[in-house]
C-alpha cells in the first residue's frame, strides 16, 4: 500500500465535485439521488453491472472490492469515498484511505462488521446490552448456554443480515443442530431477550462532531425482514430520547463521519438493549424522505461532503412499508392510487421471494389520532 | 413520415419501463429524479451533451431536435416520451408521435409556443387576459398602441423568457426603437396592467381525465427571473381558488397529460388575469418538492408513465428561492448552514450572470405566523 497521505480534502465539496460511493443497491441509489439534489455527481463502484444505483449516476465502475488497480482508478476519479453497506472489506477502505478521504473510515466499518467488536463496543459506548458469548467450539456452545440460559440466539459473528446466518435455540437440544449449520464460521451466542418492541435511532454525525438524531422508530419484521416503521415510535418519552441519546453517543465513540442507526430491543421495564450498529443510512430510516426537511440521506451526503448536517425534525408523522418480493409488489397498484403515499422503487428487474423492492411512506399530520389507531394504519398502507 | 400508429401503449408502465425526456436541463433533471424514486430509468435526448438531466439518467442521446433517424432510435429505445420545456420544435413531436406515445403532445406544445395561439386559448377556455394586439408591421403597432393605450409591452410571439424578447413601452415616442430592436418577428403588444400581485398554480392531469392542483403561489420576480415563490398565496381564498380553478380549466382544455403552470396578474379589484401557460413543471412549483406529498415532477411522471395522481396537498408552508448566477450561488454556504432549507442544485458547470443554479426550499408549520411575517421571511432566507 502506498505510504502517501490522502489528497488534501478541500471541504465542504464544492458544487459539482464526485462522490464515490462502494456499492450499488437502494441505499447507495438513493445517497445518490440525494447527492444529486445537493449538486454533486456521484460514481458507483461494484462488482457487478446494473446496480439500481448506476442507473442515476454519472459513472460507475464494475470491478472486484479488492483488486488494487480498479481502486486507485476509483480514487482518481473522485473526491471523497463512501459505501452504502457494511460488508464492503475492511481492506478496500484501507486500500482507498491513503489516496482519497473516506468517510466513514476503515473504524467504524470494522467494529459494524464483526458482532463480538460490535457488543464490546456497546459496552464501551454505555449502552446495554443483552447477555451474549463467543463460541468457536462445540463445548463452548454448551458452556455458553449453561451460562446464558435458553432460549438464545446463535449468530454467525460476520455477514449475517435480514435474519440470515441465525438459528433460534429452545431447549438444549436445539443446540447440536444449530451448531452443524453455521459451524465452523465463529459464533456468538446471545440471550433471547422477551423485548416488547423494537425501536431504532438514526443519528448523523458531520466532520465536525455536530449531531443530529431524528426521532426514534418503532419497526416491526416479517420473515425477519423489516416489514413496518412507525416514526416516532409509540413509546414513553424518556424511552425515545434514550434511544436517541445512545444513537448520539455510539456515533461520536465511533468518530463517525456520516449516518448510522442503532436498533435496540425495548424490555417490559423500559429499558433499552443494543441489538446492531448499521454505519450507514438504514431501512429504518427510510421515512426521513418524507417526513423531515432532510432525510438521512442528505444527511450522509451533507457529512461525507463535509456541508452542515441538515434539519433533521419531523415535519410530519409517518408510517414506512416495505415492499418486498412478487407479494410486496403486488402491492402497488393499490399503493400507486393512494394520495396519502410517497412511492420509493429501486429499479431492480426481478422480484425475487425475500428482495427489497421498495418501500412507500404514509404521512399523517404531527401527533394526529389516526397515526396512534395502529389497527387503521396496518390495513390503510 | 410513417403512417404507423404509436406502439399499443402499456400504461400504467411498469416498473424498469424507460422515460424519454426532451431536453436536459434542470426541469428533466428534477423529473428523472423524481422518475427514479418510482423505479422509471430515464433516457435523456439533448442537442448538447453534459446536460444536467443526463448526470442522473441511464441513458442519453445527442442530437439535433430535428434528425429524423436520431428521433426514431430514441423512439424505439423508451416506453413513452415527454419533454423538460415548451421550446421543443413541435416538429420534433409530430415526428415522434407516430412512433411513440408522447406526452403532453403535440398540441399543447403548439398553443405555449405561440404568444398569439396562448391569449386566443386562454379567452376559449374562459379566462380572462389583459388586452392584446398581434403586430407584423410598424403600422400595426402604432394602431394597437391608439387601441390598447400605454403603457404596454411589445413581446415576441415565441421562444422568450425570463423577460427575453420584450420592450416595456412606456410613451408613443418608445415605439419606433422596440421596434427596431424586435422586428421582423411577428409581435404582440399586451396592455400593462396595474397588478399587485403575480400569481401561479400548478395543475396535473392523468390520461384518465383525473386532475390535481397545488396551492396557488405568489411569485416575485428579479430583473424579470423569478427570485421568490410564497406557498400558498397570501391572497384571498376565493382568489387563490379561482387560480386553481383556472389552471385545472386550461389542463382539461389542452388535454393535457403532464403537468402545466399558469401565470396570472392580480388586480386591485380581485380579478384574475391569464398571463402564460408552461406546459411542464414550472418553476413557481419547486415548492412542492418540500411541502407536499407528491412533487410537481412526481405528478409529471406519474402522468406520463400512467400511474394515478400523487397527494397535491400541502404539509407545510414554504418559501422558495431561486439561486441566479454568481449572487445565488454565493447564499449557498448559508443556505447550506440553515437547518430550515432545503437546497436543490442543478449541476451546471458554470454560474453565469442570470443562470439559475438552484433553489432553497424553507418550510414552515402549516399557517404558522412565521409564514406571515414576510420581512423576516424574506431577510431570512
Amino acid at each position: 500500500m502506498s505510504a502517501a497521505s490522502p489528497r488534501p480534502a478541500a471541504f465542504p465539496l464544492a458544487p459539482n465535485a464526485t462522490i464515490g460511493i462502494l456499492g450499488g443497491g437502494q441505499l447507495g441509489r438513493m445517497s445518490a439521488l440525494a447527492a444529486a439534489e445537493l449538486g454533486y455527481r456521484c460514481h458507483i463502484y461494484a462488482p457487478q453491472d446494473n446496480e439500481p444505483g448506476m442507473l442515476v449516476s454519472a459513472a460507475r465502475t464494475i470491478a472486484d472490492y479488492e483488486d488494487a488497480a480498479a481502486l486507485a482508478a476509483f480514487a482518481a476519479a473522485v473526491d471523497v469515498v463512501t459505501f452504502e453497506f457494511e460488508n464492503v472489506p475492511v481492506r478496500t477502505l484501507e486500500i482507498l484511505a491513503p489516496l482519497v478521504p473516506c468517510r466513514p473510515g476503515p473504524k467504524a466499518l470494522a467494529v459494524c462488521q464483526d458482532r463480538l467488536q460490535e457488543k464490546a463496543f456497546f459496552g464501551s459506548a454505555g449502552v446495554p446490552v443483552a447477555p451474549w458469548a463467543a463460541v468457536t467450539t462445540e463445548a463452548e456452545l454448551r458452556d455458553a448456554i449453561a451460562r446464558i440460559g435458553l432460549p438464545a440466539v446463535l449468530k454467525t459473528t460476520r455477514l449475517g443480515y435480514d435474519g440470515r446466518g441465525q438459528a433460534v435455540l429452545r431447549e438444549p437440544g436445539d443446540a447440536a443442530a444449530a451448531w452443524a449449520r453455521l459451524s465452523p464460521r465463529p459464533l456468538i451466542l446471545e440471550a433471547f431477550v422477551p423485548f416488547t418492541q423494537e425501536l431504532s435511532a438514526i443519528a448523523a454525525r458531520g466532520a465536525d462532531g455536530a449531531t443530529a438524531v431524528y426521532d426514534a422508530v418503532e419497526n416491526r419484521h416479517r420473515h425477519h425482514i423489516l416489514d413496518l416503521s412507525f416514526a416516532p415510535a409509540r413509546v414513553a418519552p424518556a424511552v425515545a430520547d434514550a434511544a436517541r441519546a445512545h444513537a448520539a453517543r455510539v456515533a461520536a465513540a465511533l468518530e463517525l463521519v456520516g449516518v448510522l442507526a442503532v436498533e435496540f430491543f425495548l424490555l417490559p421495564d423500559g429499558t433499552l438493549l443494543g441489538n446492531e450498529i448499521a454505519p450507514r443510512p438504514h431501512n429504518s430510516g427510510h421515512w426521513t424522505q418524507d417526513a423531515c426537511q432532510s432525510s438521512q440521506f442528505h444527511q450522509h451526503i451533507r457529512a461525507v461532503a463535509g456541508l452542515p448536517l441538515g434539519g433533521a425534525a419531523r415535519h410530519s408523522d409517518a408510517v414506512m412499508r416495505n415492499l418486498v418480493g412478487p407479494e410486496g409488489m403486488a402491492r402497488l397498484p393499490a399503493l400507486a392510487a393512494d394520495t396519502g403515499v410517497s412511492l420509493h422503487l429501486y429499479g431492480k428487474a426481478s422480484a425475487r421471494e425475500g428482495r427489497k423492492m421498495g418501500h412507500a411512506n404514509r404521512l399523517f399530520r404531527l401527533e394526529s389520532l389516526a397515526f396512534t389507531a395502529e389497527a387503521e394504519l396496518l390495513s390503510e398502507l
